[in-house]
């Protein structure tokens, strides 16, 4: 009989719908014993996982319920099959990062502090804070408070399932999309990460929504930053250690640009830490996915996953095949 | 030659479009003089075009660069015609409105605190906030901390130019939508106001969008609060009378309903007011058209219009017709 070990934090109702056959065995954190199982389902929480993996033995298969799965080769090992969760956190995720775009280009952080001062009149400072933003200095008449998104020139860095969920979602707002991957394709027209730099200039919105390893590590530095142009945005919906923190710190210390974050490096953000204070930056602890239908969806996508590897078939999102 | 007045704040620049054969007159605020003109273009602050109408002689026709133009009619009389700028803030408007639809099911406000805190463990805070408000008291794992727009019911309150661009921008969210105004009609199906009552309990979130007038002033009142279910959203970007706002606060008070306005009554809302203090509202002092667009398409929208009426063709955004 197959041995399924899952987060005895999840309750058993939630996984009435695996099959027959199969052990279900509930993993404690912490764990005080070694077990022996199959098939492995990670807690979500890394941290949590990474107490109970030294303990597991017999490993054949994990079913990650997450979309980000770096933690997992190091703690495993080569010898096991990594699937991820690919899809289960793509609406949830990309909600998340229209909701920081528009929260930013409506200036509400601005405009939350506007309400719990509870004066109105403060509308009236919200123009030379978008002035100040943006570098437009127009005198427009009404004042000119927040942005439209409408038309926006997006640069997206990833256009895995979450970034094609994004780009679905930015259907309507008829924004000049520019995509970016590590390997450039042609159809829908996607350029490599080695252009990166030389697109930069034109972004409004950079998006980062790719996975974390060594080449995208760093990516986004002092010298990406300088190339945004003064008051684009940059949304990190990945990992945290894609963008350097201390430049991110400086450049948004120096009003060149924006950031909506859900995802920081370190993390947790420690308490005092300079980007928690920095201006024109929305911090989010790494939330995004946190929704009802997420612990639905992921276990779903599980299910899906361990009914084909019980059948022999071939698995759908696998991101490390055992050797 | 043909004599328009419009708002002297309004630089020059932007009336270059303008057609030759008409004499512009800027129109200083305060007005201390009376002056003729045959077309008038009011600021957009209605506080200021209200102490400059009386000033006016001879005026034939009134093209609002707004979309609301209920204080119009009782300023002008009964012999100017009055057009407004139909569809030139739809975008500004439409956006903020899903801004502020996303921020409240993202818990935005909540997550602003966080921020300002700098403390990344009150993430833990956020499933108890979510719980609180939607009385959803499922012990999910992950923890539930946001919300997801995807598939919610939305009712929609007026379907004018306004109400038909949100609802292109909600289509990606595959929401379930309900439309109501003044008269029902079959394609798309709209809901005579007549119903309102009974469409309430099945909406998680209602979105007002519909003119201000004897119809729909104090439409929102005590009863209409208490059908919607707990935890559902209602979002004002119309105009602020339409909701009775003694009964907002209470409702929002009892943690029955959530709100997001742009618009309130009274506006501006008074230092102090109980409104600013409420739990589970956002609010932004009417600025939501207030984009760089905004200025540019409302007089595009004014200049068409103009046009029009030199030509002696029927005028498009017509709302009330000289007699």
């Amino acid at each position: 009989m197959l041995r399924v070990g899952y987060p005895a934090a999840i309750s058993a109702d939630f996984l009435s719908g695996f099959p027959e056959g199969i052990e279900l065995i509930p993993l404690a954190d912490p764990l005080d014993h070694d077990v022996e199982i199959d098939v492995w389902l990670p807690d979500p929480y890394p941290t949590v996982s990474l107490r109970i993996a030294p303990r597991l033995r017999g490993v054949k298969l994990v079913l990650s319920l997450m979309a980000g799965t770096e933690w997992i080769p190091g703690a495993m090992g080569p010898h096991v099959t990594i699937c991820n969760a690919r899809g289960a956190h793509s609406t949830s995720t990309a909600e998340w990062t229209l909701t920081a775009i528009l929260a930013m280009l409506k200036h509400l952080p601005f405009f939350h502090d506007v309400q719990r001062d509870g004066l109105w009149k403060r509308r009236f400072e919200a123009s030379a804070n978008y002035a100040k933003i943006t570098g437009d200095t127009r005198k427009l008449h009404p004042p000119v408070m927040l942005e439209e998104l409408t038309a926006k020139r997006v640069l997206m860095v990833g256009h895995g399932s979450i970034g094609q969920e994004i780009e679905r979602l930015l259907e309507p707002f008829r924004v000049q999309m520019t995509r970016v991957t590590r390997t450039a394709r042609v159809e829908p027209k996607v350029h490599a990460l080695s252009e990166l730099d030389s697109l930069l200039p034109q972004a409004e919105i950079v998006i980062l929504i790719l996975p974390l390893n060594d080449e995208s590590r760093n990516l986004i530095g002092s010298r990406q930053l300088a190339l945004m142009p003064q008051g684009a945005l940059l949304v990190n919906a990945a990992r945290g250690p894609i963008v350097n923190t201390d430049a991110l710190v400086e450049a948004l210390r120096s009003g060149h640009i924006r950031a909506a974050l859900d995802v920081t490096e370190p993390e947790p953000l420690p308490e005092g830490h300079p980007l928690w204070s920095c201006p024109n930056v929305l911090i989010t602890p790494h939330v995004a996915g946190s929704t009802p239908q997420f612990a639905v969806n992921s276990l779903a996508t599980a299910l899906g996953e361990l009914r084909r590897f019980m059948a022999g078939e071939p698995l759908e999102n696998a991101v490390q095949i055992a050797i």
